[in-house]
């Protein structure tokens, strides 16, 4: 390690330690990125109001898990998926990386004045096809109208209850040297795919977003591991590089993830380079990252692969001891940089 | 009966033997309204599509209820409270009222872009302070930030869990003739201390939103009058003109009001009459109807008026044989009315 890396470690390690306190004067298109910005929000805000703890996907209610979310991606459709595909499949898989057999779906709809029935209708449709393919309910469910302009055509709130299944055994802090860390397929479709529909850019790439529902990918797991799968997330806003980050802090480990092996579609390479982001920070909305034991490690990734859609799974690194807190990319020249959380604001409204 | 009167009710039967079909192209302010336009979009699309039966305040799961809320109310605050306590009663109440004990709230929150930091601090501590006065757990969230002027200030979607009460009998097709009505205060503060609020009248009037978690109000009516008591639900968008139209349609009865015992505030009844409104169809988010059986309708109603904040709590009239799905109205004048399903859309964005 340099002196220069050394010194940014110490003052990153600094600046972790504190508290997160919410000092902006008002709220910005950042607190909803999933960054440090919004990480801030909740830690200094909303967790200490409501004696939460947020690192976790879903709450458990007795032998029940709980998880909520809101979605305001921009546009509603885009390539591979739409808004009611995106709120099933979303909610579905907090309760799945959650070790939660998903059973039931609650749907909150705040629509805009003047959208088409039509287009209501389609993600009508859309969100009971995905809830059927993901097996589970809608059981209740509500709808507000606001006036032209006050909303983008449709926000979806869906609430998601699952039964926490008996051979998960799952905590953020259980990472420990030497475990292995599995994503479930090719990295940052979903996100790319929303920035190329959006039509901001002169970029036209055949990427399609990876939204699709994770819980057989995590049934798998659990066949194959059982109590040597330590933990798993969905990598969606702020993509695998914050849920690593999140990871390595909440264990007090380091992680160590090897460029060369993340798979990633050409395209979504190819975009991301023209676009001047990093993949790794990029949402994706049916991908997840896994920490296994290393002795499970190879049974996990067969069975994982064995999952239709997660034929491109693959392991990208492995937990290290120091320095604790950190994730460490060694890239495919033989160099090592840190990969820190976000602290900007690349993509907003993804999901 | 008139003959004029005779041919409104046939003619009324007949459009509401019909199943609901949604035929608007577009989606209006009036599909938020919570009258017939809602019946329809819920009736004609949205149960349908996800095979639910709308028409209770929550769904069972087990021995678990799960109700979900979004709240898009304009202005966000208001004489007597503001979204995030509405948020929570609002969601409170509908387990309430299906006869299940709130135990746990989930909260997503859309915020505008330039949301001041202090606004939301201050929704945030209303929400834990009614959570907590409630009796409720916050146990998942999510937040996301959208554009300014894609939404007002904040929309606010809560989903809460309740374990069903074993002494609660409740059922929407349960009312018989004779089942006396009650309700649990004075009605229509809520809606018209919103309309007041939002200064498009030229009208000033000491009235607060009634805003409360309803809890109480139904453990007291459950032990009162345990199965005597048929149904309850919280009069929210619609009013209590809707609560009752919607029950004599589900219980195939008639429901007579007796104007006069309907508990009102002087300057609700004042601000209603200036502004041309019935305020049987203002909502409310801390009133509930409860329907009794006879033998049993005046323990029911003392026991509520034992209540904090229920101490206006009457017995307002009863369930009929004829004509089966129509609500009646004796008015003060010794004269009869039809009160009907809302058609138009008087108060938008009310909760």
């Amino acid at each position: 390690m340099t002196n220069t890396e050394a010194r940014a470690l110490e003052l990153i390690e600094r600046v972790r330690a504190k508290p997160a306190r919410f000092r902006d004067a008002q709220v910005t298109m950042a607190h909803g990125a999933g960054g440090k910005a919004t990480q801030t929000l909740i830690e200094g805000m909303l967790a200490p109001a409501f004696g939460m703890s947020e690192l976790a996907d879903a709450a458990p209610v007795g032998d029940l898990a709980v998880t909520t979310d809101s979605f305001v991606v921009k546009p509603i459709r885009f390539p591979g998926g739409s808004i009611g595909e995106l709120a099933v499949n979303g909610t579905v898989n907090d309760l799945a990386v959650s070790g939660a057999r998903p059973l039931a779906l609650t749907l909150s709809l705040v629509l805009e004045e003047g959208l088409p029935a039509a287009e209501l209708q389609a993600e009508v449709e859309a969100i009971a096809r995905a809830a059927e393919y993901a097996g589970v309910a809608i059981v209740a469910g509500d709808t507000k109208v606001v006036e032209r302009g006050k909303c983008d055509s449709m926000y979806v709130t869906t609430t998601g209850i699952g039964r926490l299944d008996p051979r998960a055994d799952l905590s953020p802090s259980a990472l420990v040297p030497g475990d292995r860390v599995l994503v479930s397929g090719a990295i940052g479709e979903h996100g790319t795919a929303i920035m190329l529909a959006r039509g901001e850019f002169e970029l036209d790439a055949p990427i399609e977003s990876d939204t699709c529902s994770l819980w057989p990918a995590v049934d798998a797991l659990l066949d194959a591991a059982g109590p040597s799968l330590r933990y798993i997330r969905d990598a969606t806003r702020g993509g695998v590089a914050t849920v690593l980050n999140e990871l390595a802090a909440a264990s007090g480990v380091a992680v160590s993830v090897r460029e060369a092996d993340v798979p990633i579609h050409p395209s979504v390479a190819g975009a991301c380079e023209i676009l001047g982001i990093d993949a790794m920070y990029v949402a994706n909305e049916g991908r997840l990252v896994a920490f296994v034991a290393p002795d499970a490690a190879g049974e996990a990734l067969r069975a994982l692969r064995s999952v239709d859609g997660c034929e491109q799974a693959a392991e990208i690194g492995e937990v290290k001891t120091e320095p604790p807190g950190m994730v460490l990319v060694e890239t495919a020249f033989g160099g090592r940089r840190v990969m820190d959380l976000l602290v900007g604001d690349p993509l907003p409204r993804i999901c």
